[in-house]
C-alpha cells in the first residue's frame, strides 16, 4: 500500500511538471499513458481458459508462469476459476515424468482444472496412460475453447 | 455412448475408491478434476473466428487440423458458424498450387467463409490472381476480428 | 465508392456467370463466399488489447503493424480505443534505444495506451529505468487482459 501511495505521489509530481511546462500534444499523450496504473477488477467472477497448444518448452514454462502470475495478481485475489486446456504439441505438458509435471500439479492444487483434448490422443496415437492420471478429458480442445467463451469465459494463448 | 458410460462408472469407481482412502487435499483436487468430462454446449448457435497469421506450415497445418476437429465436435454439430481470416504470413495458405489448396478447400465445401486482408496484398505486393478464386476479402484482418468479436463470435489463433 | 462499386458488380456478374452454368454444390460455397466483403462495424465503439508477450522481432513488429492496420481501417475510424500490453519476452519492445521506439512512440501518440507487466520487471530483474518513460505499469499482465474482457475489450496476439 504504501508503495502504492508513493507511486501515485511521483504520478500526480510527474502531471504537475509536465503541465507546468506547457506540454506539445506528444507530452500529453505521455503524460496521460503514465499516469494509468492497470485496470480495476470490479466483478466477483473471472473466468479464464488457457489455450495450451505448443510443445515448445518455452510456451509451456510460460503457460505456468502465466497462470501462476494471473493467481497472484492482487486484483483478481479469490475472483479466480482457471482452466487449462492443452491440445497438439501442448499435450507434452501432460506427460508422466516430464520436467513440467511438478508445475501442472502445482497448478491443479492451486484449484486450476486440468483439461486434454482427446483428439489429439487419436492423432497422435497417445494412451492415457502415459500422462497424469488426475488429468479430464474433453472431446475436442477447439470445442472446449469455444463453448467456455461462450460461456464467458476469457481465452489467453500464452 | 457405451465408452461413455464405462467412463462414468470408471470415474464413480475412483471417486468411491479415493473417498474410502481418505484422501488428502492432493487427492481432492486430482478426483474432482479427473471427474470433469468438457463443458456442454447448450446455446443454439457458436460463432467462431480463426485468425491464420502465420506463414509456419507448422501454424497453417495446425489451423486446418484445428477447424477440421471443432467441426467434427459431437457436442456442436449443427451449431457452428466458422470464418478463417488470413493477414501477414498466414497469406502463404491462400496461393494457388500451395500445398494446403485441398485442406482449405475442404473446410470452404464445409461451410467455413474464407476470408484474406486486404492491407497484407498491398504491404507484401501480392496480386488476387496469384490466390485462390473463391477467397472473400476484408479491409483489414484486425477489423475483422474486432468487429467480429464484438458481434459475439470467438478468436481462436491456432 | 467507386472502386467498391465496380467491385459490388464484378461479383454481381461472377454469381449470374455461375448460376447460368448450373454450379455444383462447390460452386456454390465458392460464389458465396467470393461475395462476402468483410464485416461491417454498426457499434459505436470497439476496444481492443493487444498482447505481445514475445521478443521475437517479427512478432514484435507485427503487432506494431497490425495496431497501425487497424487503426486506418476505414470500417472502425473514430471508433477506437486500443491498448498494448506487454510481459514476458515482449518486454523487449520497450527498451530505451531499442529499435522499436519510433513504432511504439508512433502508436502512442495515435492514442494506443502502453502497458507493462509488473511481474516481468521482477523476474526478468529490468529496472524501470531501462524502459520507456511514458510506460504505464499494471500489476500483471495476465491480470490486465482478463479484466479488460471482462470489460468487453476484444484481446488480440500478434
Amino acid at each position: 500500500m504504501t508503495h502504492y501511495m508513493k507511486a501515485k505521489i511521483a504520478v500526480a509530481a510527474f502531471i504537475i511538471l509536465t503541465t507546468l511546462a506547457l506540454p506539445t500534444q506528444a507530452q500529453d499523450a505521455a503524460s496521460q499513458n503514465k499516469a494509468y496504473t492497470g485496470a480495476q477488477a470490479s466483478d466477483k467472477t473471472y473466468k479464464v481458459i488457457y489455450q495450451l497448444d505448443s510443445g515448445s518448452p518455452d510456451v509451456i514454462n510460460k503457460a505456468i508462469r502465466n497462470i501462476g502470475n494471473l493467481l497472484n495478481d492482487p486484483r483478481l485475489s479469490g475472483k479466480l476459476k482457471v482452466e487449462l486446456v492443452a491440445f497438439s504439441g501442448g499435450t507434452e505438458a501432460f506427460r508422466k515424468g516430464s520436467e513440467y509435471e511438478q508445475g501442472i500439479k502445482g497448478l491443479l492444487e492451486r484449484g486450476v482444472r486440468i483439461v486434454q483434448c482427446l483428439n489429439t490422443l487419436k492423432e497422435r496415437k497417445i494412451e492415457k496412460s502415459e500422462l497424469y492420471d488426475f488429468l479430464a478429458y474433453t472431446p475436442s480442445g477447439n470445442g472446449e475453447l469455444v463453448i467456455r467463451a461462450e460461456e464467458g469465459w476469457t481465452i489467453i494463448k500464452p
